[in-house]
């Protein structure tokens, strides 16, 4: 990774609940990052003072070098350094990313807790960085001398980057049906007995309601602090299938606008943003590739390009009943998670929006 | 097996490209039949002369006893029973299979390659036995003593059944999203390189066009020598996901009549035709069982309904964009196939149209 | 199924962890037996007063119609019938399974905890039913009026199945490595992030242990009231595969006697026991079966074999550092658990030790 | 990748069978490599003419940017440059790779054609790089200007790998089952309604044989231009499992020397070789790596250790009939095909055995 914009000394950065599945993709997208050094990882206190290196590793690999020696803390508002990535899951984020947020420090959350919260960003940098001006009105309203960030459901990400480009057509309206990884529901997670050999049609906790609500207020426009949500219908049907990383979304589109298919393939294809024109580190060249072979885009093939933060689509055609349909996929845990959120803190540092005190 | 009608003696039936995948499965689902008797298997010349029970068997356990013996013979028209049911791929049949009804047998056929001509009946028991009128001009357009039946595409045969039931609302398009078994690819089929762990968006074979036409087909009207196709607009997207039996069907439904979630349901499960009525071998009792669990139809759980010949429908509810969408699964190479065929012959035999001439 | 003996009246039978993973399989394998009722399930009190029904069902398919309505009972000793089946965990049946028997309920247990106990017969029916003798010592030293009778770990049982016609060659030792399925972990068992696409060369509860013991006393003879363990030198290494059932074991073999091949093949194809012998309703045609085709046993395709209860062994050749090797396969949830423990029953009732007290 | 030898200019390679899923890992994994620059690609007719990135890429991703616009040849000697890597299967190898030696072409051969030839060596680096002394005898022999080199079976790499730097302890025998991904079959290779949620016992075309007699080759001694073998007796039951990379190994070993456990990890803990004092640039820092946690090495999260190039070795324990048991993993497409013939080139680069004539 390079970055476009010169980071003089590193920024201190910790994560919360880094033990878990999710922490541990956090711990893993930091490392080595050009501008952020990991210092400070929190977990239950049931971790508490054991080394990092000692946490039961459910990646690939090993944990990195530069953090086995850490010793866990406890998640206590204060100790940790300002800017803190959060894998804590919903219940625990309820409570305690306020908690941190009121002392001082720059949450960066994965967790569905606070998305929709009217005075919180559900950001994406390349499609909606001026959200960040929430914040103002986040300090105003709730007293923080933080922020809480959010980032948004790991398929909602992918349906949502493939409407910011269309939205120019007259965008009304976009059915889905997701094939979902199982590394998108954590560890312990899907039990095998599930999923071996099947296909669930069913995710907990909200997964439809919130690709269907989340993907609105991303593509909304901010005036002062208020974003008004996008009036595209969303209408989610979410599966579980035997796929290690990677969502594939099937997706049909109407549009006001009518455009044709070279129309969509193009304005996907060109779509670029804040990251890529600041080099953020962790930015990939191109947010969307169009694949041009017909089986493409698959999961174990493609969740990895752009480092795992491009989302690819193919398919592109006309859909006989709405207008268009295609298929579009990203990896879950880097766009739709951990990456995510590293690259929603580049770019606040980008824009002196960590700094900014 | 338990079937209403009386069979005096069994019927002797024949299977044409018994070696294949599709073919050791209209094998084992014959097996024991209350009235067909296997008698005749026929292949390529390749496997000519060998004994059933010598072939590579693909599926699980052993070919049943009851065949090991005879003797394989080649495709030759008019050297097995009357009643043969094929299992021979698209270029195959498009020579063989008209050969053979020219030569005066009643071909069941699986194959794609006159399912959509006028004159052929594509037959699903529960909703379109009286298109069996067909077979008059069929004979005489044609001149031939036998004739050709066919069952759909696997995927059409899930879609087509949900569909039949609901057409009295004013079924007006049905956008399907299909996540199919690599069963439904015969053998050896789907390369394990490209499925483990992964979803592949495409089905080489025009499916998702059979699925888009042969819906039409199979609701639709017939009079005199005519169906008329259901007017109908189908969108499909077809999948391969890493399971071996059973196709999962996320399906979107706008209706002119506005039925309600509860009228749907009961429309569904209220469902029978006349496979039930004149209690066929094959018919499961109710064509159409609802899951009321959250998190089914899954296919390594239910694709065994009704031994195979059940459509499972889940999750019916409300759909923000057309009217209602709901998951429906059924058993690719049972209910897809060779359960199919075997379930029309028995259909024929009910209505005296297999002995009729 | 049909049994040999009459069982002029069925016999009442109940459930220890009815709703459980392990427990859910017991329901099924009962259901439609000849013999046996199930009139009474129990579980924890988390689910005491729900019906059966109402449970999350684990398997394929649907609970069986016959005990949908039977209400959930709490693990009382006395309450339900005489002779009960144990599907309890390890922790909870060593504290309840003495309790039952000592209340006078028969106790058939798949629990590991008192399989080693010297006084408690480990018992696979065509190999040791004389085992059973121990029950005398075991009521007379615990005060018990009822018992407890256990069935081996799921991979010792394949194990054991085809070393026990093998002892007449010298049988000095097996090495085995197994390769099990995600079944023999429970519900909710091995994540499927562990599993997918991945093997664990580890298996927790001492499995190992459990078959490089078990297997010596399965094997051992009794005299009066104590079972010498056989000499056989067991080394294990287990594996976990993405399998959903049927456990695969790669076994090499040493003997004094140095059979041939073909007298390994000859002692294998012709085993036969007691089960066999007295037509149990469970027991299986023929305990092993040899695979002809040079790619099986394998575990989708033949761990269903005799209805779960046949052990299919394949490879029969040399081994060039111990004797003979082989692979065998079982099913892990039949053969390995419930179907193990339903025979064993059968077994008691048809030499009058259900009854005898 | 960093070298540890200066390369003042690249050296120019081709691949024969270039469009195989084998000819794929052998361009992915000489992309960027900083001694060697790709710079022909041969293959069947059926391709000839068509740029490479039109091929259908089998691989994830796509293929490498600077090798898309190279048009692919027919395998033709001659024509490319001096050092070739042959990813043809052994048919075609049989009678392409001598004819390319003969017209001086250095073969690094991933075929098993002339594996077991005795003037050919059988190369691992870090275990035998002085049978390189075999290629004088071998242009001697057979009058090539050229030469062909090999490197081992994708499942003898690992064993061999192993068993090196125990020789030591007086090694007796290795008896092995292996757990084999389905890369290691090719493309197509295994069929996916053969391995889905299945184990196949058994690997086509001598991979047994090929384990217990090509491991006994590499190990041996060179004296003049012979190579004893070892006399290790090496027992193999291969297994295909459901894994996409990494070929599982469980091992149990004899020796006369009765070394402790530890003395065997801390063998194993220690090795290193030529590649690695060389500093080779596919050289991993450590060939053979010990896993502390018990449930390691798996290959979905091992496989990739050392860029592929590390053997992952976990649960070095006494076993009870031999001596040590242990489970070992190796990348079966990287260590065990074009990374092996990468590092073999590599290292004759280094002993300036490429440019000698």
């Amino acid at each position: 990774m390079t970055g476009g914009v010169a980071a003089p000394r590193p920024i201190d950065v910790g994560v919360l609940g880094a033990t878990g599945m999710v922490g541990q993709q956090f711990v893993r997208q930091l490392a080595g990052h050009p501008w952020f050094r990991t210092v400070w990882l929190a977990a239950s206190e049931r971790s508490e003072g054991r080394s990092y290196g000692d946490v039961a590793w459910r990646l690939s690999g090993a944990p990195p070098e530069e953090v086995r020696a850490l010793r866990i803390d406890a998640c206590v508002p204060g100790r940790g350094p300002r800017l803190v990535f959060s894998a804590l899951d919903a219940a625990a984020a309820a409570e305690i990313e306020p908690a941190f947020a009121a002392a001082g420090h720059i949450v960066m959350s994965n967790a569905r807790s606070y998305r929709m919260e009217p005075d919180v960003p559900l950001l994406i940098p390349e499609i909606n960085p001026t959200h960040l001006g929430l914040l103002d009105a986040q300090r105003r309203n709730r007293g923080w001398r933080g922020a809480i960030v959010t980032n948004p459901n790991c398929s909602t990400v992918v349906l949502a980057m493939v409407l910011a480009p269309l939205r120019r057509f007259g965008l009304r309206s976009a059915l889905v049906t997701t094939m979902q990884a199982v590394s998108g529901a954590g560890y312990p997670g899907v039990p095998s007995l599930d999923i071996l050999a099947n296909v669930i049609p069913f995710i907990g906790g909200g997964e439809e309601d919130k690709i269907e609500t989340e993907t609105c207020k991303i593509l909304g426009d901010i005036a002062g602090s208020l974003v008004t949500p996008h009036l595209v219908t969303v209408s989610a049907q979410t599966t579980r299938v035997p796929v290690v990383d990677g969502h594939t979304e099937a997706i049909s589109l109407a549009f006001d606008g009518r455009p044709s298919v070279d129309e969509v393939r193009d304005a996907l294809a060109s779509f670029s943003g804040e990251p890529q024109a600041l080099e953020l580190p962790s930015a990939p060249e191109r947010p969307i590739v169009l694949s041009t072979a017909d089986d493409r885009p698959q999961p174990r093939r493609d969740a990895g390009a752009g480092n795992g933060m491009t989302v690819t689509v193919g398919r592109v055609r006309r859909c006989p009943i709405l207008d268009i349909k295609l298929v579009a996929l990203g990896h879950n845990t880097i766009r739709g998670a951990a990456g995510a959120a590293v690259l929603n803190a580049e770019l606040m540092h980008a824009m002196g929006r960590l700094e900014g005190d």
